[in-house]
């Protein structure tokens, strides 16, 4: 079936200083105006941080970056789309190091310069002369325009309907500083402790410890807390590449805290366009959780309500039923006092003192109906801990896409 | 819309000695043809056990039982259909309340002596004139007959397309002893450590702490071993009643074992039933999960597998997508070993060894097109835990009927 594209929904950033980009298609995709293979490089050597999924069936690619995240100099992310190389055992993890090399080969570095990203159908082994092919067109075609960022953000996506980019700005000391992000998410999104597939570049000068807190921290605000289905993917990547063409030392100070922020910045819009691009939805959900005893409780509630399929059909025929969402946080496995959960949808309070509260439930479903993003805001207690959590509404046409994905 | 009914798929067993069943439509559903109010009586007082959700939002009838059972003493069960009555409150309370005392007075008991059941949409009030009315109506025409007990598990119903209900006899020390059971399911099933809503009658003289003992055992090989949506319900109860009429003294030694086993056949017969009529299904997935730590990590690996959106889409979609069922193990939160993974679909081995297995296929996805149930058969190591565990895939019609369930 295929995939109708959207229109993007974000300003497209620009690249960041001493990186190319490109994205061709090498025919891992049937259809040839579909990019299956990016290629992201940098012109001199570059920190690396990845965060990965915490699935026990993982894919080769994340057992290929995670052994070598976090590090120094790093060259280039090879990425194709259209075949996880997941569950491919032994001849998996020498198709990811082949893919590496044959990168490393056509841009003059070394395959251990290189890291590796797939995504797509579970189980298929590489086909590695298509792949090849594609990555030596795409090392012939990089550049440094927002078109060149656009095309390999495209060679990421699976069944997305849009490529997701998302830039900040900032200057530290002098120094004119870019966080460009990309990232793919559409269906097999429900990151625990990672995420889908992103590439976060920047020129900024970074130690690779603290290149790695601060993606670990900004994945933990933003990639963790997004779900279409629940089902955590074999391949949740995030790679952060800081090559330092900003120049000068590695930042620190207040500086490092204000580059953290806005990486956190990129990660959390991305994570949203993931929740909001999910297969088949018509709403992305926006649930605003407070009042749990820590912030892992607050996520662990967040999370029933986003992956119970009631609450998830209720949204996408506008029916604000609030039994289904409470109840939802019943049996998270956290405990809580009925009697003082507070519930609103989009502003409206519905529930509180464990009963009903007299409402107009029409003009709630109006609510709804007439925007893409529909805000569940759940009390359930005084406690400190609170989160905001982002899900999609769940369709038929979801159901149609994976009924019908390898057919 | 309207519920299209399906036949029955097991023979309806008799009514245990000294029982007497009805079911009416009293109004609370709109549809005059379906019975919405049930009565389950006996001629003489019963011990009574019940098991419950473990949902922390829970409702008014559960409370209301669970503060009375284990017991003796009991002489009725009074059920509707299309209102939970869940997060109602203190008026809530006060209904289940006196919706047992309208059944005690219809039959000359008292009001503790009756245990009450709801189901159906959650957080509107009961209509009690209607429903007192309607109990009057079901204890006017309380039968022996099979097509009374038919008739009281339609009154259960919401979205079940057929009434549930299975039987076994035994003979213990020459007296011929019946166990008769009725539940529904439909959505909002996704038990843990109770069930949806299903009586069991038994004409077996049996002691309070046995009863509770057997049917807390037998849930747990049963009803906690099904999913339909992962969505555990406020209002799950199972309520097992003896009333003695076999004759003789409570049961005991090889008697009692022998009663347990034949319960738990009966709720393993009911809780499949519940699966395979689950909202929109047309799969019942039957997974069968070996070599585990435990039983524990087996149901929770297994429940990671049932509650996979996109496992469900597969089946629906008679796709053997391995993937999706080895990645969905490898996100239950249990320790394993993936390169230890076995996995068969319909009896044919797809995965081993951490990688894929060359099989055909269109004969696999033939396979499950073919059957109403799909075999889901997963070793994940050689440890002694094992589970059978039931899940019904996922269609477009279930997105429908949940999107539009009080529109």
């Amino acid at each position: 079936m295929p995939i109708a594209e959207t229109p993007l929904q974000l300003p497209i950033p620009h690249m960041p200083a001493g990186f190319r980009a490109a994205g061709v298609h090498a025919g891992l995709k049937r259809n040839p105006t579909r990019e299956d293979v990016a290629l992201f490089v940098s012109t001199q050597p570059c920190t690396a941080a990845g965060v990965y999924t915490t699935n026990l069936v993982y894919a080769a690619p994340v057992a290929y970056d995670r052994a070598r995240t976090p590090g120094e100099g790093f060259r280039a992310v090879v990425v194709n789309s259209g075949n996880a190389n997941a569950c491919t055992g032994s001849r998996g993890l020498q198709d990811a190091e082949a893919m590496a090399a044959a990168a490393a080969e056509q841009l003059g570095v070394q395959g251990s310069e290189v890291l590796v990203l797939s995504t797509g159908v579970i189980g298929e082994f590489l086909p590695m002369p298509v792949l090849t092919t594609g990555i030596a067109q795409a090392a012939a075609v990089l550049g440094e325009s927002q078109q060149s960022l656009v095309t390999a953000a495209r060679g990421m996506m699976t069944t997305d309907t849009r490529p997701k980019l998302y830039g900040r700005t900032f200057t530290a000391g002098g120094r004119a500083i870019s966080i460009t992000g990309v990232a793919k998410g559409a269906a097999m999104v429900g990151p625990r402790m990672a995420t889908m597939l992103g590439v976060i570049l920047t020129d900024a000068p970074l130690a690779a410890a603290d290149a790695q807190r601060l993606l670990g921290e900004a994945c933990e605000e933003s990639f963790n807390c997004v779900s279409v289905d629940g089902h955590t993917s074999t391949n949740d990547t995030v790679l952060l590449l800081a090559n330092g063409a900003a120049g000068g030392p590695c930042l620190g100070g207040e500086d490092l805290e204000e580059f953290g922020r806005l990486l956190m910045d990129t990660c959390r819009t991305l994570a949203r366009e993931i929740a909001d691009d999910g297969e088949g939805a018509t709403h992305v959900i926006r649930i605003e959780l407070t009042g749990a005893q820590t912030r892992d409780d607050a996520r662990t509630i967040a999370r029933a309500v986003a992956d119970s399929p009631l609450v998830k059909t209720a949204i996408s025929g506008a029916d604000p039923n609030w039994g289904r969402i409470v109840s939802a946080a019943g049996y998270a496995g956290v405990p809580f006092d009925a009697n003082r959960l507070v519930l609103h949808v989009n502003g409206t309070l519905l529930f509180a003192e464990g009963a009903p509260v007299a409402c107009d439930e029409t003009a709630v479903s109006d609510s709804i109906r007439g925007s893409r993003e529909t805000e569940i805001r759940l009390v359930v207690g005084d406690g400190p801990g609170s989160i905001t959590f982002y899900s999609s509404d769940l369709t038929a046409e979801y159901v149609h896409l994976n009924a019908d994905y390898r057919t």
